[in-house]
């Protein structure tokens, strides 16, 4: 075993009550690292591709990475990885706070669980052993008394991963949360509709052991190097959280209106803005586990029957969907909503995509009142935006039809309802507008997950990042088209490795690149990784993400934007009337990739990559 | 009445058996001109947004143009309008032959059919009068048959339109055929449905009159001038018709190919080319009313049960949609699908793009031989392409699902079929690609009755034609993206002109330009117009149609391209990877049209129109 990661994974069979470790060889550490990077190794090797993702067999896998545990700053991260219920592909997401810390400090790595349990459990995850324990008395709860009830009934400083009723109910935007009240979420992909499934209420989780780190001194040294400089060029993060960027995102263009309709809404934007936050709301910040940023906010409830409640706040992504994208500028009805969706468990994004579906589809009389309920989905109605997320949450009326995703959502609607939903390959657009920035075009396009922001970080280089590792010693112009092909590959490369990792993205923004990355991991491990070596196991990664897409039927058919974004300019704002060439950043994408013409990876490409003699063919 | 345009309209009543002659208005004579421009007029005026296109009060026009007759060249075409029962919105189809002038001379410039005959009938309108006359002898008779029966039951010299056994049937890709085997085609938006939904067989036309001519020796001396300059230019047309471009247009990039997947088919290109056709089949050429080119092909049959007879033989796009988008290189084949279509009285392009559809759905296992009744839809058996040409024509077995056009059949199969149905707003692809030429981006999206070449013909100025009347003294590069939204936008305008004063496109290709038909229009009609006028005619007739689709539901929502085209190169042959910027084209063309941002045309430019004051509004 090398230096300083164990690689150990707790197997969990619920329908045979069975447990088992298991060791990764060195070879598989330092392949595929750890995160979703490892669990697309994991679950490449255990799903077929017509598996379905509810059954008893399809796995859900909670993983750490590398450097989770260890004084690495922002590294208190952790994956959870299934074939994705909402999509039908490749589903991972990734959660903050303690939750895998305290795994690691149990003794493991990650944990695989198969199988289905005959009644409601939970695993209880310890250093002195693993329980599969009953939970019947713990359905129907919600995340934050889940949270409670198991701590009581485990260790005062357990984490605990759960589903909320969402989950149970199998509705496809559920999340699994994580650290109760604090509300962490692993929210896309509707992986806690798959928890629901195995009838598997949480994860409890708990440990004094410290992972081992092979070269202690060198680590702090590296560490104390870097800590002051992130802590100063993230001073606004902390005080502003995410959302401390919502004015400028509405300036810029990039912020969702009126489900992706308009271009500016300039005071909305500041009524729901991290800084109106800071004035009114909010009590406190939040910190994951090793965060010297400290961007989570801790709001107070203004609305029943929990006011006066203090918990995790919403986001940027949660204010831009909940909020701007339903014209919905009511702080409070947002962080109630923010409250409601983490304590019913569904995913903060797709469900405030799905709010802005429904009202766009009640404006134009393809759902009416009797359709709702009686609810009256006018654009900026938070109280009737309140009661759709219970609604969603719950699995009820109308709630039913949008918890199942406006993708499927739209299908059954008919008529003109598929135009505005605006997803990819069935997950829907988080809060940042491909017409806002370039690369986000190609990046959702070909994004493992479906739409998203977070699995390219692309537009962060196209709004003053910079990395010269990567190749981009200054920014990029937000609109062109030329280099962006290339800039979203690159970025997914390195973001696998976030992923994989377990690192938090945002570290980048404190002027951490590639080779700081490697100098932990090297510290930690002991290996001699370098750079290159580390940016090729992002793109290892990917491939082996965008092959397990493949086996599911995924090609270049399905790397699509939908119509309104490749022809609808925002035309107000910062975007104006920038639309997106797809195609020819799509050309580039493929070319820089090395994959055929249909965006398949080919036997060439895996050779390199050593994923051929990994046994990993379609 | 001015000089030379009469501006009478023939309305009959089929339900009452009722007819009634009325005059247009000195106005709208010069303000909608005739052909489709004219009946957009008459159509806007008289259907309701919601009104359903095979129901007896949708009114059936065909229409002449004021050249229509007279000695200016290439001016033997007439047009059929009508609500689409295919689209469901704007419809115009196109013909060529002798059927208008033979109209012309029974002393009308257009007929406005409206209800529906208790059993089957015929028109025949002749200089003494005009007679509705039972047809139920000729129901199920196929188009040259009818022609064959009509002109031995009214006048040898007669011309007929009618509609084979699938107009009779409703099936929505129905054309409505005129001059008999000649075979020409006012083929596109389904047209012979509505007539078949009419019960009305076939329209025969015959007269002596002579449209009369303000200016005659002024109209002699006009053409005198340009007739051997179209002649001299258009000699290729002449010798190999519009499929001697076939092989150009594949090595261009422009052809399609595997239903729209592939880039290159050199050797079957070559193989159903004009040049192989002058070799193997052809037997003569055809030349509609009035018309020194003589682009029309006679071939021969050499497929049972009608091999060794002559008649209309296959024109580019038949050869591109029922030859190269199926694979098809067996040149007899397509010919005789050609002629199948034609008896049927279905449109070959949209006819081609269902059997293309079809086979990719049959290599994809979407169908499979137990829905095709046994056929196996193999690309490139042209066989198998023969028979479902008939189950379409006959609406039986899978061609019943296949003759509501792709859209509809896409919808109906689900999954990934619509991503292969090759439509804008219902109509099929013609066979020319907008990852050839840039303005057929923005065109196709745009055109009033769906995906067409025609509505705009743009590409002909990305290839060598030029007008300097238009603003283009020079050709423009075919791949670029700035101004493409303007010469769009210019070229429909200039369409609608040759539309509505019936003229033939290929007009151009002899080198005239809109002052020789400002020339030609007021030597015929004695008016003072002016190229400007005329271009801002064109853009009135434009903004009509476009007004027409925009009470069907017609907004930027619908101006989309399939995303194929959008994001799948054709790589290989001339078009290489580039793939068409359909947002920017489509702000630019917006922005010079003066439409809103949802691509509605405003007050102020109905206004500036004219539009506003003859009651057009929404």
């Amino acid at each position: 075993m090398s230096g300083g990661y164990m690689g150990k994974i707790l197997r969990v069979d619920l329908t045979e009550g069975k447990m088992a470790d298991v060791t990764l060889s060195e070879a598989d550490r330092r392949q595929y690292l750890g995160g979703s990077g490892l669990g697309a190794k994991l679950l490449f090797a255990s799903t077929a591709a017509a598996a379905d993702p509810l059954a008893p067999d399809s796995p859900l896998l909670f993983l750490t990475g590398p450097l989770t545990g260890t004084k690495v700053p922002l590294s208190g991260r952790h994956a959870v990885v299934a074939k994705s219920p909402l999509t039908g592909i490749w589903g991972e997401a990734d959660s903050g706070g303690t939750w895998g810390v305290k795994l690691k400090r149990a003794g493991y790595d990650g944990i695989i669980i198969t199988g289905k349990a005959a009644a409601p459990v939970y695993l209880w995850v310890h250093e002195a052993g693993v329980e599969i324990r009953p939970a019947v008395h713990l359905w129907g709860k919600d995340t934050f008394e889940t949270d409670e009830a198991v701590i009581g009934e485990t260790h005062k400083d357990a984490a605990v991963a759960c589903i909320g009723p969402a989950g149970e109910k199998l509705v496809l935007l559920a999340a699994i949360m994580n650290d109760g009240k604090d509300a962490r979420a692993a929210g896309r992909c509707g992986l806690g509709a798959v928890m629901g499934a195995k009838n598997l209420k949480a994860v409890a989780v708990h440990g004094t052991l410290r992972p081992p780190v092979a070269d202690p001194e060198r680590l702090d040294a590296l560490v104390k190097q870097v800590v002051p400089q992130i802590v100063e060029k993230t001073r606004a993060f902390r005080q502003y959280g995410t959302s401390g960027g919502l004015m400028l995102a509405e300036k810029m263009g990039d912020l969702p209106i009126k489900n992706w309709r308009i271009g500016v809404w300039e005071k909305g934007a500041e009524k729901i803005s991290g800084q109106t936050m800071a004035e009114t709301i909010l009590t406190g910040n939040y910190h994951c586990y090793g965060c010297v940023i400290g961007c989570g906010r801790v709001a107070k409830q203004y609305f029943p029957p929990f006011a006066g409640v203090d918990g995790g706040g919403p986001e940027y992504e949660t204010l831009g969907m909940l909020g701007s994208a339903g014209l919905v500028d009511n702080l409070e009805a947002v962080a109630k909503a923010n409250e409601l969706c983490n304590r019913y468990g569904i995913d903060t994004i797709s469900t405030g995509s799905a709010v802005a579906f429904a009202m766009e589809a009640y404006e134009r009389g393809i759902i009416d009142e009797q359709d709702t309920g009686g609810l009256k989905l006018e654009w900026g109605n938070g109280e009737a935006m309140l009661r759709l997320v219970e609604l969603i949450g719950r699995r009820e009326g109308i709630g039913a039809l949008l918890g199942q995703g406006t993708r499927r959502a739209a299908a059954e609607l008919g008529g003109l309802a598929p135009e505005f939903a605006i997803h990819v390959k069935g997950l829907d657009f988080p809060a940042h507008d491909p017409r806002a920035y370039s690369s986000l075009a190609v990046g959702y396009a070909t994004s493992n997950r479906g739409a998203c922001h977070l699995q390219g970080f692309s537009y962060a280089f196209e709004r003053g990042l910079k990395s010269p590792d990567l190749g981009y010693p200054e920014p990029l112009d937000r609109f062109t088209v030329e280099g962006k092909g290339v800039l979203a590959a690159k970025t997914q490369d390195l973001m696998c490795l976030f992923d994989s990792l377990k690192l938090c993205k945002f570290i980048l923004n404190g002027g951490i690149d590639v080779h700081d990355m490697s100098d932990w991991l090297n510290a930690v491990t002991g290996w001699d990784t370098t750079v290159q070596e580390l940016l090729q196991t992002g793109e290892r990664l990917y491939n082996l993400k965008r092959l397990y897409n493949v086996r599911c039927g995924v090609s270049r058919k399905d790397d699509v934007l939908p119509m309104r974004i490749l022809t609808h300019p925002r035309r107000e704002g910062g975007a104006g009337e920038h639309l997106p060439a797809l195609g020819p950043m799509l050309n580039e994408y493929y070319r820089y990739r090395g994959w055929s013409e249909e965006g398949i990876p080919g036997q060439k490409k895996l050779a390199e990559l050593g994923l051929a003699e990994a046994g990993v063919s379609l």
